[in-house]
């Protein structure tokens, strides 16, 4: 296990130290975790927590970390020792990997004594910025493709290894099928995906070469990459030649694979090939800077292809490359004494929502679809009995009154008092989970360009503290 | 050190049992790593060996990665025994780290065993990839800013931990102070940066109360964040009691950090309130969003900014977050017959050069600047004392004859027969690499927008070459 311990930024130490001096350490911060508004996507897929699960498991300072904050000059040496001897004694919960989350839901509310609640903010937001910004590419991505599917082959353009390891996780969980990316296969136990490059054919000194020479491989599921040279003229020709050969032998050859060129024109006029030819078995797989824009252009078209090959588009999501994730005090715990936190800024998309909170999605008895969801202060309950108005968050005036309902909590305890009481599921549950999440949801909302807003409120009390908070700035004054 | 001997595409691997079931594991492949046309920016600073080297030096399959490669049932044992002997005994070359270059010229050429080349090929794309993209983009920001200095603050909007780490790192080859990083800090020798955060200031009764506890914390380099509740209302009054407080002690604060709002006039606002204040000597460091083109428009507003912190933006390469780095074969020796390799395409940019090559960069012996750079076969010499006619590659009637210049060979051995044969050096010298590298380029080309085409040639035998294999190829067929 690696020890992440000193990804943080400097500023999480020096305020640890100031926190200690100032005799802090027992006050009780509660933290969330939640991304503002962003702008390719209405709602995210929630992802990484297990990573996240594994940093705060093996948060401690060694020896070396010791001795390395000694050399920054920063801090004394009772500080060093408190360092030392620092591990996780507080709570967390989480909406568990693969739900839909929207805008201001913490996705994570953390609360510990206010150094270890500190220290985990850089890395905490870190893991789940990039997971949950990849699993929601991968849900646009997988949702353009379907009834194809989605094959994960982005390492070669992820930003530094980790990235291609976990990217290709999320990716996953959002809905692809596998990846090309034998580490991750590895460590996630997912079936590695892929066949050869163009660099094979050009090793031998005919394409018909190469591909007899790759069916000799590999004579069952055969996949022959048919660009190097000219698709419609030799490659797939000769692709052909050789899936003759296989099936006279025996074997079931799998397909071909396009790797540039104009897909929608090459994937219908490989397909009337191999089906001339007696191979309309034969699947076509496509990949070349594939996106869901482009996935849907090729739907329009009516391109011919099975699977789609995802790589640099998806594994950094491209278009927009991160996640505003955020995490912002909500409430400290001085003296068993709660005081609830907010930031007033003069930008209100930057204010924050105070107090220890929880968020409840309501859905319809009759057809289990969401109807909105509300964000409260962590000691309300939902009645299922009665009648809910349901307030736009800003435009108050805008209500609406829900009936026949049910409503369910977000949250899975993950650690209580330091100790981790959640157990975390494997990459394929994780995408069940997200379809079930999915599931939920009318397809207004998931739709690729101009969904549907959906309903988030802020409950009556929640709303009102806030209210008061900001009076009080006001009057008070700093 | 981490295995990463699984970080490749599993087609790679089935490629290589492909290789080895066909009695081809002693051909000898040269491969070149390279990036084509890249949108951002018209040169690229090469970034990533030293992590390339690391994980060149460490490759081997463990007894548990032949395992795990036994399960997906797709090797037979005799090559699965290959494997766990596999070491790499080939031949590196690169353009060292810090070095202005140019699309098509290979920042790494491979010359190993085909099996070990093609191993590489996905591991070393996303190293170098990723730190050539971040180097090139910090560059970009760093010019920008000048003479500010640039921080980089990217941990938490990063790409996963890794990104975060080789990210700095290559943003400070590109430029950069240092990071906020601690554990990119602590691993490559930096000092990391950075004071306190909202939430330090959200955690005390009022602001005046918070400033003045991180004055008592740190009471000599103070800096204080002025923008949790008003910025000139409220920050920049109370950052001016406690910086009173300070230097009637003894101390020399350091100054005041915006980090959101309007830069331009809050910085100019906050620079007369620290003057008038007898401040004149505090600095103001800003962060929000920051990139290149903000950094421009800020300049142009006459907004006093003494540091920038930049995180996003530079850490993701947010405008382009990938570069289009390509590894293809452009030889292979068989018998000890070397057969020099292109992909042909119907795609003119994604024709490759043929054969093993080398790269020079000619400068002008008056003035020390670079006039063209030219791709050559690595058997070529260039004659400094007869004129050069530099040619167009693409468009062969522009031609200039170059005269009193001299050329510098841009590549270092690496690894010969499988020994590492290089020294690499520490970041700030390889800071001093890339500002000496840019400093042998006219401003023309290092202009941000519409910068002056640098010129890139193939020699007269390499473009003689690539013309003979694409007849040959139009001939010969498939």
């Amino acid at each position: 296990m690696r020890n992440l311990t000193l990804l943080t930024d400097f500023y999480e130490l020096t305020m640890m130290y100031g926190y200690f001096l100032q005799g802090k350490t027992e006050e009780v911060a509660t933290f969330d975790l939640f991304f503002r508004p962003y702008e390719e996507s209405n709602f995210c897929i929630a992802a990484g927590l297990e990573q996240a699960i594994e940093y705060v498991n093996n948060l401690h300072f060694s020896a070396e970390d010791i001795g390395y904050l000694r050399s920054t000059k920063a801090f004394n040496e009772d500080f060093l020792k408190f360092l030392a001897d620092f591990r996780f004694t507080g709570s967390i919960k989480a909406i568990p990997e693969g739900t839909v989350v929207f805008p201001y839901e913490p996705l994570m509310v953390i609360t510990a004594p206010i150094c270890q609640a500190q220290l985990m903010e850089a890395a905490l937001l870190n893991i789940i910025n990039f997971q949950t910004l990849i699993a929601t590419k991968a849900r646009r991505i997988a949702y353009a493709a379907a009834p194809g599917g989605v094959l994960e082959f982005g390492l070669r353009r992820a930003q530094a290894p980790d990235a291609s390891v976990y990217g290709a996780r999320a990716a996953v969980i959002g809905g692809c099928t596998s990846t090309s990316n034998v580490l991750c296969a590895q460590m996630f136990g997912m079936p590695p995906k892929g066949t050869h490059a163009h660099s094979w054919v050009m090793s031998f000194p005919t394409e018909y070469d190469a591909f007899m020479a790759y069916a000799q491989t590999y004579p069952d599921g055969c996949l022959l990459l048919v660009d190097t040279y000219d698709t419609l003229g030799s490659g797939v020709p000769n692709a052909i030649k050789v899936f003759n050969y296989l099936k006279a032998n025996g074997h079931k050859p799998l397909g071909i694979r396009l790797d540039s060129g104009d897909l929608a024109y090459l994937s219908k006029q490989a397909r009337n090939m191999l089906d001339d030819a007696g191979h309309a078995d034969c699947q076509i797989f496509a990949s070349s800077d594939i996106d869901e824009y482009v996935l849907m252009s090729l739907k329009q078209q009516g391109a011919r292809i099975d699977t789609f090959g995802v790589g640099t588009k998806m594994i950094t999501s491209h278009n927009t490359p991160s996640l505003g994730g955020v995490y912002k005090l909500a409430n400290l715990r001085v003296n068993g004494q709660d005081n609830p936190k907010m930031k007033i800024s003069d930008n209100p998309v930057k204010m924050t929502n105070p107090g220890v909170k929880t968020v409840y999605r309501l859905f319809c008895k009759n057809t289990n679809k969401a109807i909105a969801d509300v964000i409260c202060l962590a000691d309300e309950t939902i009645d299922e009995t009665r009648p809910l108005t349901i307030t736009h968050p800003t435009d108050r005036w805008k209500t609406k009154d829900v009936t026949n309902f049910y409503a369910r909590n977000l949250y899975a305890e993950v650690f209580t008092d330091g100790k981790l009481v959640y157990k975390t599921q494997d990459v394929y549950a994780l995408q069940r989970n997200c379809m079930e999440s999915l599931d939920g949801f009318w397809d207004e909302y998931k739709r690729l360009t101009q969904p549907h807003a959906y309903k988030v409120d802020l409950s009556d009390k929640l709303y009102a503290l806030k209210q008061k908070l900001i009076i009080e700035e006001k009057n008070g004054g700093n």
